[in-house]
This record gives C-alpha cells, structure tokens and sequence, in this order.
C-alpha cells in the first residue's frame, strides 16, 4: 500500500458506516419478507429458535472480552452487557427475554433452551463470531460489536412491523424495547473504544476488517434459516420442523 | 441412560452406516441436480471455488490430528493423508488438482487460491471442522474423517455425469481419481482406529456423534452454495458472481 496515514475519526466513522450499508442484515431479503408482513407462523418460529442460539453465545461473547482486558474500569464498562443479558438475581435479562419471544411465536421454552433443532450452519456461524473474539486482539473483539451501530433503527422498524403484521408476537417484543437504548449505549462506547485504540492505519483497517466479518456472521444465520424454511426445500436432516403453521 | 453396554464392532459399524444413510451429502439435492446435469457452469463454478476452501484446509486438518498423537507408528499412517493432499515435491496432490478442476470450469487459478468471493457461510462450516478436530480428543478428531466411508460411492457417480452432462470438466477430474483410491484406505484405517480405541460406550456414542457432526458440515457447505447459486436469491454482498454462464 505504500505510505498509507491514519484516517481521522470521521473518516473510520465514515468507513464503518459504509461497511454497515453494505453488509448489515437490515437488507437480508429474511428481514424484508419478515417486514412485508410474508412470513408464516412457523418461519417465525425457526427464526426465534435458531437466533436464540446467537443470543445465548452472547453474554458468552462478552465474558471472552472482559478477559482479554487488563484495565479494570474497561472491565466495569463492558460488564453491563452481561448484565443486560443475563439479567440481575430474578434472571430476567435478554437471554430470558428471548426465551419468551419464542415462546409467543409458538416455539416451548424447553424446546428453545435445549437448541432443539437448530440448524448447524447458524452453529457455525455463532461459533465463529466466538472464534474471532477468543482468538483476536481486544481491539478486533470490540470492534466486532459495532454492528450495534446500526440496530437501532432496524429493532424499531421491527417492532412497528411485528406489531402489525404478527400481532400475536406482541407479548414477547420485551426484547426489543431493552434493546432500543442499550444497543445504543453499547454501540457509542465500542466506537469510541476502537477510535482512541486503534494506533496506525492498519489497527483502523483491522476494525474495519472485524465489523465486516461480524455482517458476515450474522447475514449468513439469515440466509440459513431463509434457505431451510423459506425458498423451495427442506431443513438439513433432523433440524427443526414447523408444526402447526398459522 | 442407566446401564449401557459397549457396541460391537459389527454394531457400531451398523450405527456408523446408518448416520452416513441419513446425513451424508450424497443425499443433498445439489449433488442430485449436479448429478442429473442441471447445473449451469457458472453454478460449477461456485461449487468449485467454495469447496476448494474445505479442500484446501484438509491437510491442515490432518496436521492438527498429527499433533495429538503421541504415536509414532500413527503418526506415519496419517501423515499419507498430508502427502496425498499436499504432494510430493513437485506439489502435485489434491489440492493442486483441486485448482486445476476449478480452472476446468472456468475459475481462473489466482482467484481460486485467493479464496475469492468465497462464502463466509462456507468459511464458517469449514472452520468449524478444524475447530472440531483442534478442541475434541484424538479419537474424536480421528472419527470425524469417517466420512470417508461413504465418499467412493459418490465419487464414483460423480466422474460418470460429470463425464456424461459437463464434458468441460474432464481436465479436471483427477482429483476424483486418486480419491477413488485413497479414502477406502483412509476409511479402513479410520474405522479400524476407533473400533480398536474406543474405550466404553460413551466414547463409541462421541465418534458417532462426531460422524454426524462432519455430515452437518459438509451439508452447510452445500446448502450454502446452494442458497446462494441455485435457488432464487443472490450470493450475500461482496461474495462470487459467476460470469459467462454457459
């Protein structure tokens, strides 16, 4: 490349913006059909199983990054997130919170909490997101959370959207409504991390490199789930079967 | 469970056959379109560009099997599998004759060893794979491979159609023919290895689970290839666009 200078922070912002636009699951062709009001009972429930296996890793995600940590008010910042998902002492946090969206799309807890039928590819996808912190720089871990940059907005077109087209959902959006300010918090924290740590041009590329993987990660749960339940065919053998379908 | 006994080795053969029957991807309906000459060469071309990453990552596999063996006499027997996929000194082995039957359908060299445009979906089952074998004991790792056991079938039909419905391809099939060869071999050994070292019947149940877990990523290979290439929809961003389709 040559003698390649430090973007400034509006450029990074910039790029990670960019990268957002292009590769942020707000345009998987899932979530424009989930919007349009065209998925069935059943899809939504393979959706809410097979996400929660994404959700559950997450709080998992952030204890690998807490460990890659030396600077303990790093730690305390970056705790909340666990919080939030875990929940305090009555266990209600984003986990458990997920645990009922699926429940009101059709899906039994017990079910949801064994895994039961989820499919693999969306276990290897997760899995990588998990691969990529453990085995990364505390920069690149943090940098892949900034997909939250872009989930505000595509949480609140959802709930509007799942308000409409699927009201009987409407019990289990307690999700969403968390998520709406803390992914925000969350998000500023993360860019303003990455934005004073990022020391030279390729550490900045290397953020950039981190945001677009985790797009990737989750663009290609959307198309696993999209490819099993929604085009023509089938579910691998033995994963999840919609039963009853709206 | 309660009291559970050991499986024969006729048994655990039987249980081994059995998830190949129900998993294995010979059953996958891209290898039947592929099979009954449907595919267009730009669909191939996909094909073979994606799952030269799983090829290419074979010997690293094998190297990290090599690692957990404190076994000279084993090592030496599984070392041939980093021979046959690496080469001799002149570097003719599977993976070169994987290139050359990609450059048969029409991708050219550098862009097949750049991996570009391949799937993240398929780096992410890929992955899995050598996560699998790195993180689980030898015995799980060596399990894994067992695949083997069904691959002559469907090399064999594969090299037919592809002889009879894509006569492009015959450059390439090498790779198919020394494969003919080599995985019974290897599928003997493997077989022999966990029937001898499986101690109880939990570690018989964890090599049939690693089978199964093998078949899943294989499968999420081609359904991603499949989501992507064949079924209405398009690769996710940044990914392979075939040219010139014939």
């Amino acid at each position: 490349m040559g003698a390649v200078t430090m973007l400034t922070a509006d450029e990074l912002r910039a790029r990670l913006q960019a990268v957002g636009e292009a590769k942020y699951h707000h345009r998987h062709p899932f979530h424009e059909r989930m919007h349009r009001g065209e998925l069935t009972r059943g899809q939504l429930q393979a959706w809410a199983l097979n996400r929660y296996y994404y959700q559950s890793r997450i709080p998992i995600k952030d204890a690998l990054v807490l460990a890659k940590s030396d600077d303990p008010a790093f730690r305390r910042a970056w705790r909340k997130r666990i919080v939030d998902h875990d929940g305090d002492e009555s266990g209600y946090g984003g986990v458990e919170k997920w645990i009922q969206l699926a429940e009101a799309a059709g899906v039994p807890r017990e079910d949801t909490i064994a895994y039961k039928g989820v499919l693999p590819a969306v276990i290897f996808s997760v899995d990588a997101y998990l691969s990529l912190v453990r085995d990364s720089s505390l920069l690149v871990a943090v940098a892949s959370s900034l997909t939250e940059l872009f989930s505000r907005q595509l949480i609140s077109l959802r709930m509007d959207r799942m308000k409409l087209h699927y009201p009987y959902l409407e019990p289990g959006l307690a999700y969403f409504v968390g998520r709406l300010t803390q992914a925000p918090e969350d998000a500023a924290f993360a860019l303003d991390y990455v934005t004073k740590h990022a020391r030279n041009r390729e550490e900045q590329e290397q953020v950039i490199r981190a945001l677009e993987r985790k797009c990737e990660i989750l663009w290609a749960q959307l198309d696993a789930i999209e490819h099993a339940y929604v085009v023509p065919g089938l579910p691998p053998p033995g994963c999840f079967l919609p039963k009853g379908e709206a």
